[in-house]
């Protein structure tokens, strides 16, 4: 099944980065574009972002029932939960109740009925962090040696990732790096597209610092394509060359 | 369902590169290490590679299946098939015949019945080629645009491969790259894992050239993961900035 979604969160100590894309389609002919970023802030009081992957039609489900929880000044929304654990709990139920409720149809119909989410954030005097809400509701924070965390189209962006972010990378590096992943999956996967939507959170502040939405022909996007492609050429063509002297193994045909 | 395999095979002008990981399990503690690299060859008239990914059992059942055939002298076996494309078809048939043979059984109990492969080499006058054969037991050659095949736990180490090779690549190039490609996956996954098998052919040479098998400590797959790690970040670091300067947008909260 293709993923069709690639979001991901980064948490170094001076804050917080996320990044998704925007490709959805419902069927092959009817590929749109649609935010999988969702921001719940309260100014100088708490700042929570919602990245999702999985089923569009759900996640808007998901997404107005938290809402809707709140307009009912429920005592457990995303206005009121105390941490951010809280609030993984909160948002892993109420996805796993609406993935309960409209599963088997869309099952049924050969859709997949999961949902996947990132949440991260900071809710007043507490750390910033960043979590995974699996389809079942549960979660699991990002470990420290690699502080960040991917859902949908993960896997061709993980290098990269994995070699540059550890928590004492600035939040400029982790910008450019989200990006540099973004864009080798986007180059590798037609059902990851733009869109890039970019926000970033600095520790402490209790508002978002700043956010874009970067289209196709977005000047940085298309400078930074080219220096990294050019960059990764270079870097391969200075590794050291692998040579065939001394090592005389064989490999015994069959015929 | 974790892949448990990485297999790759470029295809450039200087002629054939193939390349696997060893690492197998049949089960969670059953991890174990066997090649996924099988060689037909009769020097001076025919090369044929086969590289697997997939259920261990049914491989060696395929790999058994394809040497009696040959031993039984039937009229279509590997040493018998005019080109490529018909040792690509026979390959397929007998893939699916075996699959279809031991499949429900596998199914029944968990396993996963199928098994896909890359099939390269060159047989007499005809051009070089590589193949992937899926389960099914149709095939596919690769682009002329990007021409490598890759097969199981392909996408870690696809983005390198897509800068890097082209059809003028050098040899000794693509043997570096499939070298980066496989060990950016080893990294990210543990499910592949050494020895990592290499063998070069040469256009037109219809004999292997060159053949190793890279244990884990080998000096030059362990000078090459430094280096490449140490120029990626290099190389990260010559990257323009994202400036936010100009950038006004701002994503309205929810809360």
């Amino acid at each position: 099944l293709p993923k069709l979604t690639y979001c991901l969160a980064i948490a170094v100590d001076e804050g917080l980065l996320f990044a998704s894309d925007s490709r959805t389609n419902a069927g092959p002919d009817q590929l749109s574009t649609h935010t999988k970023m969702h921001v719940y802030g309260l100014d100088g009081a708490r700042q929570i972002v919602l990245l999702s992957a999985g089923n569009v039609a759900l996640t808007q489900a998901i997404v107005t029932r938290l809402r809707r929880d709140m307009e009912a000044d429920f005592a457990r929304t995303l206005a009121g939960v105390r941490d951010l654990l809280e609030a993984a709990e909160y948002v892993g139920e109420v996805s796993r109740d609406l993935q309960a409720k409209h599963g088997q149809g869309l099952a049924a119909s050969g859709g997949s009925p999961e949902v996947t989410f990132i949440l991260g954030g900071q809710i007043g005097t507490e750390q910033p962090g960043i979590f995974l809400i699996y389809p079942q509701g549960n979660y699991l924070s990002c470990s420290e040696h690699e502080p960040f965390l991917q859902i949908g189209e993960a896997k061709y962006g993980k290098p990269v990732l994995a070699r540059i972010i550890r928590r004492e990378t600035p939040l400029a590096d982790a910008t450019r790096c989200a990006l540099v992943s973004m864009d080798s999956t986007m180059r590798s996967n037609a059902t990851v597209g733009p869109p890039v939507e970019l926000l970033v959170y600095r520790r402490d502040s209790l508002k978002i610092d700043s956010y874009a939405s970067l289209g196709e022909d977005d000047p940085y996007v298309l400078e930074t394509r080219a220096a990294w492609n050019q960059k990764i050429v270079e870097a391969f063509g200075k590794l050291p060359g692998f040579s065939w002297d001394g090592r005389t193994e064989v490999k015994t045909p069959i015929l």
